[in-house]
């Protein structure tokens, strides 16, 4: 594929970005993603400043291609993850789940390219007026937190596409490279890819539960936990509880004081697969095996490239 | 495009099925996609066997181009209607919402050419096994009734085209040329478009249905009646009263007493767009204007070939 408005932006070789996931996405995958041509992410959601920062040194030693952090606007101890993100240089910030007026200003006057990670043209328009460098639009088949509006990403690109001319990344269902070369139709100029790279073999994610997603099947996840955030993930013993509870008529208090604190930690990263929450995207059916970050590049690049020699041969 | 498996199969020009829908595709409507070049479907779904002689008989007067009907396989008087689809010789039946093991073999005896409507791999088998000709793969993203493992066209396309060989279209979420060349990048070989129609000139729907479709913002419609069978629609007063009956912790037996009969026929045919159902799907909001089948599939087919010739420049 030919260099586009992502990959020059963001200074990589192929439009490819991992996902900021909690509990996933240390240095390690960050820096397998970078090292082979796309965009590593740490996502900073599940981080304390201490983490992140003994991250970031990690990361400038494990890479000299270009990286970035996924910043949840939501984060308790904001101010000092900024702090870091300006005082160790980092170079690219995609910012989530809040509004991008809110640091945008701050992260462009340091030079700071930024993406914002939207779900409908509200967003977007949003995106504009703050200035921000381009967009990530997620649809509902993404793992992990989600949106109300449950618009996909086959309904939500063109949308987006038609509203706004701002660079545009397409995220959610992306399990292989002919779902790449669809983003591409769609308008989209780069994919995010989560839950292939949530369970690879440099994800910092626990074995039980990359084996989890390894052994879910077709249908597998559901978009839940609505009331109190919509979550994408593998229903178990915890999410059951949770349903149980809201058919019971339960108000969101006592949803939340089920929920409690620390269920994504849990199931992610201590692999307690039916206490905590397994979040991952409905493409993980297509996921049938651990391999390293860059098997994982190679095969998706291959896969978009072959559908796009396909498409050509479809023309008259 | 080059003709492909399903032109050659249905023996049309376009790559472009018209989803049989309730009250919306009678013999106008799919005369009007036939006429152009598309495969207009008869919807039975909410025709007595006497209204389906008669749309029947209309629809041979008014094309000669290939079409067939959508027969969902719960429907009541299903011998009477076999029964006329073989009495009056039509070539092509789409079947739905049942076991494609039920009719299959009977219509082969008959020259038929079967499609059966799937939303996951176990019933790809099932039509395998049957000996279907091709089956439409329907995502989350669809309006009116829908599966209850809620994968999007995105993640499900390429899910069935690993699968299985068989012909392939793509339903749920195709409003555009755009959508179209991603269907066909994740390996369907055409698509089947609902919604687009539900609101053209020839549909018969109410014109207050058309307006309420035209009028849908990004995100309007939801998947609801979980419980009943999964339904996207525009939400209003009848489905805020389910959803206040199934916050309460009703039966599934209250819920489908407020239900009652005639939802669909009171929101589609009747305009009554506040305590029918507006059933429609996700892509609604890329719908401005109520306009003739032939200009849809003018577009679609214009902006899927822009489409294709756009990626093609993406490559090296």
């Amino acid at each position: 594929m030919k260099k586009n408005r992502i990959t020059e932006l963001l200074g990589i070789q192929y439009p490819i970005i991992q996902g900021g996931m909690v509990w996933c996405s240390g240095w390690k995958l960050a820096s397998a993603v970078s090292n082979h041509g796309g965009l590593g992410l740490l996502g900073i959601g599940s981080m304390h400043p201490e983490i992140l920062e003994e991250h970031i040194l990690k990361m400038q030693e494990a890479t000299n291609k270009p990286w970035g952090v996924n910043l949840p606007l939501f984060y308790p101890e904001l101010e000092r993850v900024v702090d870091l993100i300006i005082k160790y240089d980092v170079k690219i910030v995609f910012t989530s789940a809040g509004s991008p007026k809110k640091l945008t200003a701050r992260f462009k006057e340091h030079g700071i390219t930024v993406v914002h990670v939207i779900a409908n043209t509200k967003f977007a328009q949003k995106c504009e007026l703050a200035g921000v460098d381009a967009i990530v639009a997620e649809g509902f088949e993404a793992g992990g937190h989600n949106s109300p509006e449950e618009t996909t990403t086959m309904a939500l690109i063109p949308i987006i596409r038609q509203f706004t001319d701002l660079p545009l990344i397409a995220a959610g269902g992306i399990g292989s490279g002919m779902q790449m070369a669809a983003a591409l139709a769609l308008g989209a100029e780069g994919v995010q890819i989560g839950s292939l790279f949530a369970a690879s073999e440099e994800s910092s994610a626990h074995e039980a539960y990359k084996q989890a997603v390894v052994d879910a099947k077709e249908g597998a996840t559901v978009l839940t936990l609505k009331e109190l955030g919509p979550t994408r993930l593998i229903p178990n013993q915890f999410s059951e509880e949770m349903d149980k509870l809201r058919r019971s008529g339960a108000s969101t208090e006592e949803m939340r004081a089920l929920l409690g604190k620390g269920r994504a930690k849990q199931g992610i990263f201590e692999g307690n697969t039916e206490e905590g929450e397994i979040e991952i995207g409905q493409i993980s059916s297509m996921i049938n095996k651990i391999e390293p970050a860059s098997d994982i590049i190679k095969r998706v690049m291959e896969q978009c490239d072959a559908t796009l020699e396909r498409l050509a041969n479809l023309r008259e």
